[in-house]
């Protein structure tokens, strides 16, 4: 059976509107008998929550044919030898439920040495001495076994610190993605990348990347697909992300250009970032020999 | 008149510990007709901070002679044409302050827009979708001219995103120094490098550094001496960021060993930042022929 990877935003749809001709491509290609599975570095949301939207847009699909960085990366942490015992993760909630739901033990938010200063360290602007000797003489619980690091909008300068002590004392450095940034309504924010690179630079040691450019997210897909597929296309919009990691698992990359900006990254994109087939839109994929008799 | 540049900690003092022969060294340099600088990448402390402690522990000096990456960052900016009018700091009150001191107006942190979450969005662990509602629809300021980062252990994913937010409206992009960590009592802190990082990576841009190892603090000593020295010493215990910007502002790097890791270091130093002089204690510099006469 064919396995056809899509990457989600700026794919099948944008915020909350769906991308032209997406709910045809994805009727047509499952009745074609292809194995449809959704892709997506963002570690905040759960699988559930994708499936919903996906299902709220017409689009389809459920829980088994999701793949977050949360969950790919919870099943990295399942199959390693020794598997953790102690995770502390600096991100959202889905990623600590998706961890907690292989059998890890995660630790709470709440338990993060450093995040409930007194008063006279937590005022800003003021005496940056009470902080510091605030932060020096916490009590500090053994380290964990294993940092994992995602998107976390409650990032403080104490949670930077827990990191970067668990890491420098050898627990093991996960990150769920590395992405540079995180497009929200009418706006960016920092991506998990940039908290990633404060550690890094902080410890001086590198983290694992589990989320796309790395395979570990469509090798996901492709285990879950039960047996290899004499077809795997991925469909994205990103040659850095999508493509990379699609010659990362021997699939077919496709770019699909969804505006100036990714024009820009095709004329720039080298070695594995160079797209096997670039569409205008999801229409043009019928035309692709990959996709033939779909 | 030659010039001696020291870098304090670990070459003058530890904590509070003052390091042998390091009073004898500079009462004997200041003898000689030697002028002394004190130059640190700590942007926390003021300079009179400095100029307490180095009373404290009996090593003279006064605040002229004293250079913080703090008071540098501060004096690149005034000679900037055209002079910022609207600088945003991360870090600490000494680094605003010094900023402030050259007439340069700077913002107070009280006014980063999303450092006061409601309640339901500063829970950590509960719900990410909370806070990011929020920040995403924060009123905005007009950006600043200027983000200046620094060591701030008041860090918060907030201030993150208004530094990435501003620097991709084209603000200009400072660093106080990128130093990777920040020792106190017993334990590493991140630096203010693991700060910066986190920014370039969220903005794709590079921060100007003012700290060692680049050549501004050293180029502010040798400014405030009034005229080239004709001899121009710096004496550190970094071969990384103090040789290294020795050799920037054409000065004679002379390394301190002080430990296994400095030693460590030596072996594994290439280009400017192989010392042009290495000795194990303050008291041999005057075997140096750099020293010659004092």
């Amino acid at each position: 059976m064919p396995i056809a990877i899509f990457d989600m935003d700026g794919v099948l749809y944008r915020g909350m509107l769906v991308l032209p001709y997406a709910r045809e491509t994805l009727e047509r290609l499952r009745k074609a008998g292809w194995d449809l599975f959704f892709a997506t570095n963002n570690s905040t949301a759960t699988r559930q929550q994708y499936v919903d939207r996906l299902n709220a847009l017409g689009l389809g699909g459920d829980v088994e044919h999701v793949v977050t960085s949360a969950y790919a990366t919870a099943h990295y942490l399942e199959r390693l030898e020794p598997k953790p015992r102690d995770v502390l993760v600096f991100g959202a909630n889905g990623l600590r439920k998706e961890i907690r739901d292989v059998g890890i033990p995660v630790r709470d938010p709440d338990d993060v040495p450093g995040i409930a200063p007194p008063a006279e360290a937590a005022a800003d602007g003021v005496d940056p001495g009470a902080m510091r000797s605030y932060l020096e003489h916490l009590e500090l619980p053994p380290p964990p076994d294993t940092v994992v690091v995602g998107l976390d909008l409650h990032l403080t300068y104490a949670k930077l610190a827990e990191a970067q002590r668990a890491v420098l004392a050898g627990a093991r450095f996960v990150a769920s993605n590395k992405d540079r940034a995180y497009p929200v309504e009418g706006r960016l924010l920092p991506g998990a990348g940039s908290i990633v690179a404060a550690i890094e630079v902080a410890t001086g040691r590198q983290a694992l990347c589990i989320g796309k450019p790395e395979p570990f997210l469509f090798q996901e897909a492709i285990r879950r697909a039960g047996r290899p597929g004499d077809r795997v296309v991925v469909v994205g919009d990103s040659t850095d992300y999508d493509i990379v990691a699609a010659h990362r698992v021997g699939a077919t990359g496709v770019l699909i250009l969804t505006g100036l900006t990714e024009a820009d990254a095709l004329r720039r994109a080298t070695g594995d970032a160079v797209p096997d087939r670039v569409v205008r839109s999801l229409e043009e994929l019928f035309a692709l020999p990959e996709l033939a008799g779909a």
